[in-house]
């Protein structure tokens, strides 16, 4: 019997018609779907295939172990999600060896920050492994300002929400247009950098992208609450064109 | 009779698999398709929708008026696109007057370094106009590397071939992750400052990302010709993981 492919599916930024053809053939006919979630919650993956899904379908919810209760530089973190990603690649490779192909439901494109990398790095030696890319969040997020992000020569740098503020700052001042990702509870301090780096009036925050949720603010009249995780703050491009 | 809407399609890197839903339905939809391409040859955008049209489709070929003869810096390079552009507009704007939807084919995302970003800021409050993002080339690049391009806190910097060799290497030195577009013929000038910056033993060359030409080269044994305009050298992150 020949081992079965483990498939990492980017399923893109949500909208299921911002799927690719080739994903979505590949979501109607899975035997096996795998997908990440919170545990109690349904998962922003699997929510997008709804409707989808063969009828004998076997789903594989891959619930990660903590997300906020332990600190991220806290070494007890890494220890514990380490532990998650080798027992559910056991799991995968498991099935692999029986001939079962898997798709993992992926949001986003699959190797741009995303969870299946730490399946894929374990696995690829092991087992038949491949990737299917999607649309970013960030490309749906600029479509829905109604801006184009680059222009010429323009400098697109993404950064993350997690960083530090100065180091933010120092990346959005030497950039000409600007992704921030998982702003979330992070969107003061990413406020705080875009104004210190002189990029206020330029930058927009985009919840939900391509969902039906979808916001688009001004980032300066965006208040100072927690925003939803996968929100995306912008700052366009300028540059030369003719 | 209420107008026609101008929709820019975004095909994405050159799979036709790897189009969205949404661009599939559109384009084999579609009463007027146009497209840009240099004189002469059948144009990149319209290849990927080969076999996809309706029998009895409408094709306006737009047709670059320079693309090497003049120096990009040279003032004249800019007055003439900018005319291409304004007569062109006025093609898509007629139809749209007349009722008639027209697919506009973009290659990789529309809104990322696309030409259609020069028709659709000329149109935008003059007629129905939107947009339908895609994967872009540098996902379809860094998917053909086999290796995630972003961990952690990564940040990743875009940058284009064609800018001065001490800008390329300042913002090669900054990013932890690197995608350097529009490579083509100057892959020379991009090699030399990826050198500079430290980090050649971890570039790759892709041209043709996702398609049946498709080559992943380490950079340093690329060679010094000329490559494809669409080629692109990754530079994959290597942050945080647990």
């Amino acid at each position: 019997m020949s081992a079965g492919e483990i498939i990492g599916v980017g399923l893109g930024p949500g909208d299921p018609e911002l799927m690719s053809v080739r994903a979505d053939r590949l979501v109607r006919a899975a035997r096996h779907i795998a997908y990440f979630r919170k545990a109690g919650r349904p998962g922003r993956a699997r929510r997008i295939v709804e409707g989808m899904l063969r009828p004998d379908v076997v789903e594989i919810a891959m619930e990660y172990p903590v997300t906020t209760e332990i600190r991220l530089d806290d070494p007890a973190y890494n220890d514990c999600l380490s532990g998650f990603y080798t027992r559910i690649t056991q799991q995968l490779a498991g099935l692999s060896r029986q001939g079962q192909d898997v798709v993992v439901l992926c949001e986003g494109d699959p190797f741009f920050y995303g969870s299946f990398m730490h399946i894929y790095t374990r696995l690829k030696d092991v087992t038949p492994i491949s990737v299917v890319p999607a649309i970013t969040g960030m490309s749906a997020a600029w479509t829905a300002t109604g801006i184009p992000i680059t222009w010429g020569d323009d400098v697109m740098s993404v950064l993350l929400g997690t960083m530090p503020v100065a180091d933010l700052t120092r990346h959005m001042e030497q950039a000409d247009a600007l992704v921030v990702m998982k702003v979330g509870r992070n969107l003061a301090k990413v406020r705080q950098a875009i104004t210190q780096s002189g990029k206020l009036d330029r930058a927009w925050l985009i919840e939900c992208a391509s969902m039906d949720q979808q916001r688009v603010v001004p980032l300066a009249q965006a208040g100072d609450g927690a925003v939803p995780y996968f929100s995306i703050v912008i700052v366009h491009g300028n540059g030369r064109r003719p």
